[in-house]
């Protein structure tokens, strides 16, 4: 983990989940909004779409848990030196865990879909105890550290913890598109973050890292951290678009007439609900 | 920004707002509960008011931003000196970023009322982001300077966490007039202690600013901070009143009759409501 | 205030209020309970007990204040000395903030059940703004004193926080009177802990002060507390059965038959809402 | 409590519990989602279990407290001893104090379904305060000891105030069998982590403690920990099989055929319920 590679890894799964979860979660709203009739139908194809989005989450979970243990300075799975008397790569077996809980979502993710007697609820169980896991142990990680490496991983904690909390809230509430787009905006951010964590501690031109006693470095962190996150702001706004175009677009040539007709009435109600 | 007017342009931004947001909310809770009748008819016109209301909030982030980077002293929109090996103004660009943000939130308030097929809800989100983003930088803003500067800002962070709080809390449940006031009671809060910290810190008067280490200012500040939320009680008192005998006195000239039946029944069923 | 009468007045005000508002609170409860059909008449009667309220917060609010301005060492209303150059008794201007803002809660009591218009959720608001005020002027209070008196006051801070966190979910959710006595509770514990803190700082047999560095009093003071607030609810459970006692007693003796037939119906009912 | 037995007899009971209340939530929800017709009978059952639930809390509880008193070190229900002018055996108060409020919580148990005029939800209020009360206790318990042991009692009490919160927000919403398991995941947690303390501060073995001030330790509990975690789901998770497999085996050897005919329905319900 401590390279650039082990940075863009986990960064590029969180980029990609995010944007998937962006796309699933605006589909399924402008669905909704379009083609309320049809929407049954499509509802056993969503139930099939989550048991993939398991097996692929469980895919990414398992290549860094292996990538952690079986690289050339890995642990390769032994947790104790007896000959040394000393714990063997403890940050290794960190990341493990962290991503052996983004494992277990993934598993709840095909459970729950595949057996209709568990509560859709407990995946966001699993996604919100699989965010705060990941900041119980990145908080007890940087132990020892310079203060610049020690602020980007608070950052991490920062936004880990309110994908955690929003996901935890998304328990209690029913479904909401806002509150989910909320999420899937803090999932992005994770993602993008880890990117600059990796830019930032471990240049992939070679050069040095940057000084980490500085404090402007910090200050400069501070806005570029808001800069991300209005990034994914533009980032949902155009997946927004496109998805609202592909399903007009699709729709007006199977079904112009009735749809014409429906949709203002269910505007209304729409918005009526929303208010 | 280091000065009394760079403390004074945003105070001010923040207590029109608040203002303008009382009055809002005010005169929706007393036309709902004075014409139920017609109130359809005016939501054409609080969409329009919205839409109206998003374009000064952008004009206002607009002179914020474009004033922290072209005053005499600003950066000029430049982040890195390569020569220096530094960054150029980090503060100012602090500034302009909090703007940046609540320019958003004026740009979503326009997209939220103009296309009807996004939840009216994403202002809401919106306006908790630009708190949230001000917490943060105002957070990381303070490094390395006296006891006093640090602590009076530390109060405008607090303040704008609450207030965020509560605008996030307002995603939800549903509309509340007593949740709402409030928040613009933390705005009008927000904007009455910008100009606090400007007196404080930068005397316009011309004098010295208040000694830095003496602990007896942050004593006096701290309950000068409660009087100050205590004054916009009063503020939202008075506007509460103005409004009511506003809405009163047009609607007595317009249609005394029906309302005076109507009014009685009403007030039962909304205080119930309210039980 | 730096004596153990300033400590036991605010105690006593605590005290008598968290009765009040336990024995107001099963009192409507029990009522709701034996005979629903009656509690409209007596709706009336509970507005009617709530302006009483008000009224009697303002005294006791005013009471404090001008104890707190015009005993003998007190600032007297002066809060700047400009020929010594510094603040007039701060301390003394912070327990007048905090009494204060009990007594805008007393105001609010009475325009709420005054004014038909307004909403009676703004009671609970400053309530819980009245609590937050004395979280924020307490937390600011104890620059430079002893470890003990550190100690002793931050769990009047905390437990002032929690009445206040209370208070203010109560603005969001159905009136529910185990939240309701979870309020009291922390009003009475306030009550009593400030006596505790009397007994503590200002022994009122004249001996010394308890020893402010031992570490041992911290200890002793940490279970104290949790049994302050175990005695809490042995006296609500007093008034709860007291209470009960006198509304089952009071109408067995004016209506015993269809009170018989409806309670067991009505058990049942509010026994399914509580599920 | 400064041994091994002091850790694990807590840890027993903590364990206990947890399992407990898992089965009796799981075999609710599987009673409830196979024969809804036969429900009704078996209120009556859940409540005679759940008044024996608060006797034993009450024993176990009870054992804690005089196991506590009256060990050969303790301190004898003796307070304070005024000759040497000190507290006696302040951590073992602590520790009484502790175990009070879960005799507390039996207590409550007892009375809410043995008198019916009480709320039910009172239990939950005393199981989240009965958290809250260790959560508190324990903050202020380990003053002056190792970076180890504070780290694994920190870690204890994170464990209980989520255990709190959770149980806090019960009182809030409607009954959730996903929130009911996270608050049995916690409570089976803190048990295992109980013995957890145990083996760490005062190895059974009769070998010395772990290294006190080796950072290395504190790394691997915090990944030892969510391995505790993870090992809470997979008990739920087994729990869950053999409840379900009992109720369906049960049932088909009773009722075979109306039941299979009800299943189907109710299942779609439920899943809607669960949107």
């Amino acid at each position: 983990m401590g390279s650039f590679r082990g940075h863009a890894l986990p960064g590029t799964f969180f980029f990609i989940t995010g944007i998937w979860w962006t796309v699933k979660c605006l589909l399924k709203y402008a669905c909704k909004k379009h083609k309320r009739t049809s929407y049954l139908g499509s509802k056993a194809l969503f139930q099939r779409i989550e048991i993939l989005e398991g097996i692929i989450l469980v895919c990414m979970a398992l290549t860094g848990m292996l990538g952690e243990q079986f690289v050339l300075e890995g642990p390769h799975l032994a947790l104790y030196d007896h000959k040394e008397g000393q714990w063997v790569q403890l940050l290794s077996w960190h990341h493990f865990t962290m991503y052996f809980f983004f494992g277990l979502l993934g598993v709840m993710n095909i459970l729950c879909f595949t057996i209709t007697s568990l509560p859709t609820s407990l995946t966001k169980l699993m996604l919100s105890n699989a965010f705060f896991v990941e900041v119980f142990v990145l908080y007890n990680h940087t132990h020892g550290r310079e203060m610049l490496d020690i602020f980007v991983h608070q950052l991490l904690v920062l936004v880990a913890f309110v994908a955690g909390l929003v996901a935890f809230l998304e328990l209690f509430i029913r479904t909401n598109v806002t509150v989910e787009l909320l999420r899937t905006s803090f999932v992005l951010l994770q993602g993008s973050w880890f990117w600059q964590i990796g830019f930032v501690l471990y240049p992939p031109s070679g050069g040095p890292a940057w000084d980490a006693v500085d404090h402007g470095n910090i200050m400069f962190l501070t806005v570029c951290f808001c800069w991300h996150y209005a990034l994914t702001f533009i980032i949902i706004g155009v997946i927004y678009a496109l998805v609202t175009w592909l399903v007009k677009s699709r729709l007006q040539r199977f079904c112009p007439s009735e749809v014409g007709l429906l949709k203002n009435a269910e505007r209304e109600q729409e918005s009526e609900e929303e208010m």
